[in-house]
């Protein structure tokens, strides 16, 4: 565990706000630059080679003399990036699992028999530039480069220009088969994002999957006046159809036993002493099945339509992103629950809602993902938190199960 | 016309965005800056004598010889902010009127018995420091100058700051009776910000009177959280609180005949994938009449109160500002409209929604409006319009008004 210290704090203060205690490590910014320069301290203080592939995505390789170079690699890690304002754990826990399990095996003398890899996914969040899971989708073909590159943040900064200030050329991103070539396995450990393992009281689960998920942007504009004279009936106001569709949102998801959450706004001009011109809002809305999430945004974009159209607003809705259901790898899912077991650690198997590269880069090779117990289930916030036992826990067993997957 | 044709042409560039067309001169930005440039350059080309005081509001005084120093002048003038994305003729077609109108006093060899002077005041929009009507509060003393000079823009930036920055004194802040005691009368022109002249089919309105109205800030503090994972009965969404407020005050409107707005809202962390933390909103409400205003705020933060409460949401809420009902000084309401039927133009007597710098004035000397047609009456917004031939009738009416008040 003491190394598992020693990189957490070394870690910490990176990007860390000091009024609320969240962080703002959005993909290439100062922040996550120096969240960039700390993996690569990370794998150089382990003799581990480290590299930034074409879609801005880190590695660290561990590829002892007895590894034959054409056996893919068992790849560990997750993200460095966070949400605006978020918690520690998202993303860091199992980067720093990763490199952590890797000085738990060396001290137990293990030496693999095919590589292992440390990875941290660029854009994970999708934070700044609006689509999760970024980095992953690049490098596996689920999004088009140049779509990538013009991906704007909240100040018209493209991803392109972004990586370009940061050192890295924009023009190589895109699917990279090569890389993938050498993958074999991708296990992720992550903070749970919900109370599942403290219902059951565990430390640590293994992953099913990853419920459908998908994001809609919704742009309602209306007409700009005057809050002190326009009177009510002549007024477009887009305020009104958006705050229906908050209502209308949580209902659907109450019925359907699903999600949704409107948890991003923009009112323009934004004066408090006029009726606003537009309000643009997202909506995430994520279900067990493809049906029920169909259903609830079915339901919630219907009410907005009919609340826009009762108010003279027009709507314009996009879907800006959308994760079918993954089913993470079964044999895997199998193996990992084993050799967890072998290594006395009891782990159940958990269904998630959130979205993590683990879902994007199933499709093209077999992946699995372990949780680490969060006693609240709070996430996306500065109150998220997981137990220093619990995160050893999750330490010995990535440990276990990386062992099992490199021997 | 044609001095006012000369004048609104030379200010209409100021501020105005290229896409929407809207006026952003926001106080103390380089925008409204330039306002101020150009109102000294008005007042030069007329030998009239330009003066900042010590809130920031602008003066040019036309003081001829034969009018005694003693006597308090006639007032005259409007501002030249705007709100964010505002239209074109709240606020600048006062002072373009005002100067329009001197010319045509003195075209005429109309020499004042008393001063004359032309006003243009600071951030009456409230549109950058939240408070409508800053430099005439602060004038008339109502408002403390502590509280101005720490007034904070969305950017964090004090009014105290901004104005030092503009090279004026923020310790020199405050009332200013001396300044006042010179002051006989003060006649604002305004656009109408409603439909009333059009309904009435008549270019100019004299002011009865303004309606009582205030705004509130509301606080909802909740808990961020992961979108897709923390179940609906966990969740501390101040989202929905906000939501079902919005509609709350629409309903209360509605029922109590009066007007209630929320078009500023920002919800933090905001990101599409996080339940946010916290929402915050203000409410803008009117009526006709004090009881109306506080059965329908009443009734509103009620069900605010309600809302936050269900949803384990902490509410704060704080009156940021208040002006109560101003009735307009009687007699010079109807000497207004007597001197206007002796210039041939018959004005119909109006209420209005809007606050505007007379209502405070009005508090310390005679005050008295006009009103211009606006023929669909949107207001704050780029959509605002008066015709030529109405804002002409506007300065005749000025003129007129001006010439009987100062003979």
């Amino acid at each position: 565990m003491s190394t598992f210290a020693g990189l957490w704090r070394s870690l910490l203060a990176i990007g860390r706000d000091p009024v609320t205690g969240g962080y703002r490590r959005l993909c290439w910014s100062p922040a996550e630059l120096d969240c960039r320069a700390w993996f690569e301290t990370a794998a150089a203080q382990r003799n581990l080679r480290a590299e930034t592939d074409r879609n801005g995505n880190l590695w660290a390789w561990w590829e002892p003399p007895g590894t034959q170079s054409g056996i893919p690699a068992v790849v560990t890690g997750s993200h460095l990036d966070s949400v605006p304002d978020g918690g520690a754990f998202d993303g860091p826990l199992g980067v720093v699992s990763a490199f952590a399990a890797i000085d738990e095996l060396r001290r137990g003398g293990f030496v693999p028999a095919r590589p292992i890899a440390v990875a941290a996914f660029a854009e994970e969040e999708g934070g700044r530039f609006g689509v999760a899971c970024l980095g992953s989708r690049l490098l596996t073909g689920a999004i088009d480069p140049d779509t990538a590159r013009s991906l704007t943040d909240g100040d018209g900064v493209t991803f392109g220009a972004a990586m370009q200030a940061a050192g890295h050329d924009p023009a190589a991103l895109g699917r990279d088969d090569d890389l993938i070539a050498r993958l074999g396995t991708y296990l992720e450990l992550h903070i749970e994002q919900g109370r599942g393992l403290a219902d059951l009281d565990a430390a640590v689960a293994v992953a099913d999957g990853i419920w459908p998920h998908g994001r809609w942007r919704l742009d309602f504009t209306g007409r700009a006046d005057h809050a002190g004279t326009a009177v009510l009936a002549d007024r477009h106001d887009p305020m009104i159809p958006y705050a229906a569709t908050v209502l209308a949102a949580r209902q659907a998801a109450i019925e359907h036993g699903t999600l949704a959450t409107l948890g991003k706004v923009v009112a323009r001009p934004g004066a408090a002493n006029a009726v606003c011109s537009s309000v643009t809002a997202w909506l995430d809305a994520r279900a067990p099945d493809g049906v029920g999430l169909e259903e609830t945004t079915d339901q919630i974009l219907a009410a907005a339509e009919q609340e826009a159209g009762a108010h003279q607003v027009e709507l314009a809705c996009r879907q800006e992103s959308f994760t079918p259901a993954v089913d993470f790898d079964a044999a895997l899912r199998d193996r990992l629950v084993g050799s967890l077991l072998a290594a006395g650690i009891g782990a159940p198997v958990l269904l998630t809602g959130a979205g993590h590269d683990a879902g994007i880069l199933a499709a093209r090779l077999p992946t699995g993902m372990l949780f680490v117990r969060n006693p609240t289930g709070v996430s996306h916030s500065p109150a998220e938190h997981a137990d220093a036992a619990d995160c050893a826990t999750g330490v010995a067993a990535l440990a276990a199960a990386l062992q099992d997957l490199a021997s």
